[in-house]
């Protein structure tokens, strides 16, 4: 089943106070290069730098009071962890993160700024998986999924929703593809709230599962996931893979050496701290430049969190 | 003399036309670092990445048709070479850049980009100067001074014109100090658009020349200049310094660890990529907290043209 419109717009009207309504840059210099006109939603400048907020904070308010009384609880080293902290907290919630124990401190750190109770596990997601159980039982808390769960689905499409309510002209948007709760919510949005716009993923070849699941129809999973775009190596779920395989155009592939230049034009020329993962669309675009040629494209700029001290360029 | 409030004010009507609107961004992690609240006017977004686009077109909109038709001269390394060459493009003049020989190829590139004519002269401050005289004689070239040039003094004012223009009941505006035209610029610009608002300067306790030249009320100048704000290295000029010795409430001198430490900090929180230049005054900000406390503070962030190879964290 595919959410409704009313479903689409009520997330919205939900999501709206509690997140940034963040800004849409445009950059001369880009738009020559790719020969296109593009829109770049910031959600590197969201709370907790990241578009996962938005997800997180729609997931919540959808649990009844028992519920919320109970908390949530969920596994993830990266910007999910640190969005469904910052969501709990404003909407006094306890937040439940299991974290891999080896992952960085500057990552422990941000969740526990945020508010969130960490527990450690080994680093698989088996044993990530048994924790998040062992804590659901223990405390009553309720599992949300950092990308398949239609709630976060609909949350993630609240940034397109900004971006079209701007520029309701759009011929494309792009995101990146990573677990799919952005791009299913993108498509979502677009869908109920734009006459034209289609929407196409940006994909690395080094994890390209859901490009192979729209080729055979069924969810395909990633062996390895050799790419710089680290918020990109999780697979598809069977919940976004649905909105995906009705809603989604196409999803184009790059190259590593691709994502790291698209990266470095944006920093260079936009002047905007974004993560790996964010730049794979503009790769995308810069690609495959006779599909996007004068068209009016936005790109979900999807985060800003990012080792400083560890740059791919 | 100090310019005319009228002259401040056709300033900004003549700038306006060929400049970005730049964004005023605020951080609620920034702010409750420093105990007050904090408005950055990101001239990183600024054509040519720099707030020096706005002098430039200032100086070269003053000439008359025939010195426009000489076109005009400077010798720079840095943002207001890439910014005479790109205002000069604008208004159909010709630009001739004077670069010592070793300058970075990507500088070189970005002027001759931006329709610059590049000389190249032996890398010392009087090559420069008389390469640059040199071409002055040959074309009739005017002469234009990146920073000790009352209009580029007063085209670079329109930066502060426009924080003001949105927030105008700040306490302080902050900028950095280097040769002085952005400080000059803006405390006329606070003197005529504001009531109560005191410019303050940061400067590196390692070219701390305009901090000496407030103590005795002279120009002095730097021995050394070993700072990691290259924008900082260079001194005062006679046309600015009168402007600040009048109008400036103070200059904050701060270390290298607390610029390099600021620097990281608008990067990490704000996700925007800002030159270390620019991270001088909220480094001053958070080095005297018992002046800023509780007050509403402007930034200027100068620019944002950075090495992405080379960067001090």
């Amino acid at each position: 089943m595919i959410p409704s419109k009313e479903e689409v717009v009520a997330t919205y009207t939900r999501v709206k106070p509690f997140v940034h309504q963040t800004p849409v840059l445009t950059s001369s210099l880009l738009n020559k290069l790719a020969e296109a006109k593009l829109y770049f939603k910031c959600e590197n400048f969201q709370k907790t730098g990241a578009f996962k907020m938005r997800g997180a904070i729609n997931a919540i308010q959808q649990l009844s009071e028992a519920q919320k009384q109970a908390g949530v609880v969920t596994h993830s080293s990266g910007n999910f962890a640190q969005a469904l902290s910052l969501a709990a907290k404003n909407l006094n919630v306890k937040a439940y993160i299991v974290m891999p124990s080896n992952a960085p401190q500057v990552k422990k750190d941000a969740v526990l700024e945020y508010g969130g109770i960490i527990t450690e596990s080994e680093p698989t997601l088996d044993a990530r998986e048994k924790e998040a159980n062992r804590i659901q039982k223990e405390t009553g808390a309720t599992f949300i999924h950092p990308s398949n769960n239609t709630d976060v689905i609909l949350g993630q499409g609240t940034a397109a929703m900004e971006l079209l309510s701007k520029h309701q002209d759009l011929d494309y948007i792009l995101t990146p593809v990573g677990g799919g709760g952005l791009i299913a919510g993108t498509a979502l949005a677009a869908h109920y709230g734009a006459e034209k716009c289609r929407v196409i993923g940006g994909e690395p070849y080094e994890a390209d599962d859901a490009w192979r699941s729209l080729q055979t129809g069924k969810i395909e999973t990633n062996e390895t996931a050799n790419t710089v775009a680290d918020g990109l190596r999780t697979n598809l779920g069977d919940k976004n893979f649905h909105i995906i395989n009705k809603l989604v155009t196409e999803i184009i592939r790059v190259e590593e050496t691709e994502i790291i230049n698209a990266m470095r034009l944006i920093w260079e020329r936009m002047k905007i701290v974004v993560e790996p993962s964010s730049a794979v669309p503009l790769a995308a675009v810069l690609r495959k430049k006779i599909i996007f040629e004068n068209k009016k494209i936005g790109i979900i700029i999807s985060g800003g969190n990012v080792d400083l001290k560890n740059l791919p360029f």
